[in-house]
């Protein structure tokens, strides 16, 4: 069995690991994740690696002179409800795989033990602590889940991520379709975009549907359906923009009514952080000419506004040296967390018809060894530079 | 007390027979109906009427010779949940109230039982039975709610229609914002519109709203916002016709993810059903191009298709003496069951702000003076035919 295989072997075995027989449901800390601990630990420990879990229930292990500038190569382990083998775990067995070709230079892997939110509704939960961003008020909602886990919530701050670490390579599946348009096995993050969420309100007036003219409506779906309709055409015209209107609540939601009111999302993400709120702002203030156009009331709230993060430009200079394709990540991962702290940097891994957090979710063999090939590239790369 | 005030006070105590208390509820044969019939029958028996209760649970009180030509004046006494005081009922008190002026024809007055659909999701219960369409699986549905009411299904046969009846009028507050926006207290129903339902599926592909690009979406509320805007477009240009999309359900509905597959109501109406069909058809068309255009799958089921029902000539004619405007019904009344056996017609009283199904509904006293004396010139008309 080639390394790329065992990655991919070892990826599925890790999805048996799961709080829903049937499925693979691994929330931060869950029982099944001691299981993947147990598993991960023993292939490190076979190549001779210190393994450890920190107070925050992440799985480390140390591979080469602890007092040495090392790589970290991380990822997590956690998983949404109904998951696919990959998202996240990939990227912690990529990591030891890198450590089956015994690097001169120091790799640390780590095993995040949160990263998707399901369980505490608090992502990252993880990256934080090694980026010692896991406030009082978070770490006040996860204590008790960490005591029950066996850990000491008190001994977080000794998670921090080590001063000898120079770089953090992660890798991980794109969880969406460009790679695979463009025919590509990998591509190179330079930027994690920014996102702005929005929940909008239409208020109109509920009506008899039989009985109200057209001309004496005040329909709250009509006004939405034309605003997500320039939603969607903004978006198609401003290169890198994605904007999405992916909920949507009508009150009272009766084939016969006339919809008096409904809620709305509104997600905009872009890796520039002006031309996102320029577009965010435009896109309000269309929803706003619309509305007053049809005597509806229109309100807002801002659910997040999360600037963009921007992967370390050497890094990156370094790994397009071997994958040229150079990609902003529309969704958030550890390396977001990272980034402010330590040299960033991840690959992307085609995903096979875009699917992610889906039991469809998978790799392609071939892809595997082409990151494996490019990740040690990128490791003599930094050897040639910290060693 | 003027009549008119008599006839509004007498809906508003009416409204206080309820099974919710606090709020106005009565539904087929529910306990309530019961002091409903008690009140009506009172005051009917005050005026010399007859009184009885059929096996359908409508409440019947005949003026004059059984064996003359009759004036049937009905509407319905059951009631929405959290209703107002005036839909239907109103029609049953003004149908009193023309007694009280002793016509020299005979005239029944029908409270009927059931039209709403409420509590079995059967509407018009009551006007089936007189007009003899009450099938027997609707009646297996209700039998038993009519023998713990005391009646007895087996003598359903004999609460059709006397062959007497030459006439029908129903009485019923518009539901409507039509009359109060052009400024007039009443308007003769010449037609009930048709109605075609349909639930339309627009099935795309649920995605990462984040990492899938503008170009590789199949975004199914996307879709689904271009047709309803094209739905309220071809309404505003055709005249007479409504189209209303009132429902409309997202999956997986979450803000972070491409709808994958939306379900929508289709509601349109018309008083010449060929203009309805061919609305509605190029409506199911225009959502077939929308869709191919999108790489989204479209599918529908017809939901309703009821024709309109055309109003008698001759007793249009005879209140258009009176009542100038004519208008069509948007929404279905007994008067649409009755139609198709007798010579039936509708006086339709200005709905203030349009209100309806609602508390806040309510009826002018000066409007309810007009319906008086309406109803009276139209009873002298009939008269003078008949008598």
């Amino acid at each position: 069995m080639s390394l790329a295989e065992r990655v991919i072997a070892c990826c599925r075995e890790l999805a048996l690991c799961t709080e829903e027989p049937g499925r693979t449901t691994r929330t931060f800390l869950s029982p099944p994740m001691r299981e993947v601990h147990r598993l991960l630990g023993q292939w490190m420990e076979s190549l001779g690696v210190r393994v450890t879990v920190d107070a925050a229930g992440n799985l480390r292990g140390l591979h080469g002179n602890p007092r040495a500038p090392r790589l970290l190569i991380g990822s997590h382990l956690d998983t949404v409800p109904d998951a696919g083998a990959f998202d996240g775990v990939l990227g912690v067995v990529l990591g030891i795989a890198m450590i089956e070709s015994r690097p001169r230079m120091a790799v640390e892997v780590v095993g995040f033990s949160e990263e998707e939110g399901v369980r505490f509704g608090l992502p990252f939960i993880g990256s934080r602590a090694l980026a010692g961003t896991l406030d009082r008020a978070a770490l006040d909602r996860v204590a008790d889940a960490i005591r029950a886990f066996g850990l000491d919530p008190a001994e977080i701050p000794a998670a921090r991520l080590a001063r000898e670490t120079v770089a953090h390579l992660e890798f991980h599946i794109e969880q969406g379709p460009v790679l695979e348009s463009l025919g590509l096995p990998l591509g190179v993050v330079d930027a994690i975009a920014g996102q702005s969420r929005f929940l909008l309100t239409f208020e109109g007036r509920a009506n008899h549907a039989g009985t109200t003219p057209m001309s004496l409506r005040r329909d709250a779906l009509a006004a939405a359906a034309e605003w997500i309709a320039r939603v969607e055409s903004m978006a198609n015209r401003t290169a890198g923009l994605v904007a999405t209107v992916g909920s949507l609540d009508v009150a009272p939601n009766a084939g016969n009514v006339i919809p008096g009111r409904v809620r709305a999302s509104l997600d905009v993400r872009h890796g520039c952080d002006r031309q996102r709120q320029v577009a965010a702002q435009s896109l309000l203030a269309v929803a706003a000419e619309i509305c007053a156009r049809r005597g509806i009331a229109l309100t807002h709230e801002t659910r997040l506004d999360q600037p963009a993060v921007i992967m370390n430009a050497e890094l990156v200079a370094m790994l397009t040296q071997d994958v040229e394709h150079r990609m902003t990540s529309g969704a958030g991962h550890d390396a977001m967390i990272l980034a402010p702290h330590v040299p960033s940097i991840m690959l992307f891994l085609r995903s096979p018809g875009g699917i992610s957090h889906h039991p469809g979710e998978s790799v392609l063999p071939e892809d595997v060894e082409a990151a494996i090939d490019a990740g040690r590239r990128f490791i003599e790369r930094l050897e040639a530079k910290h060693v």
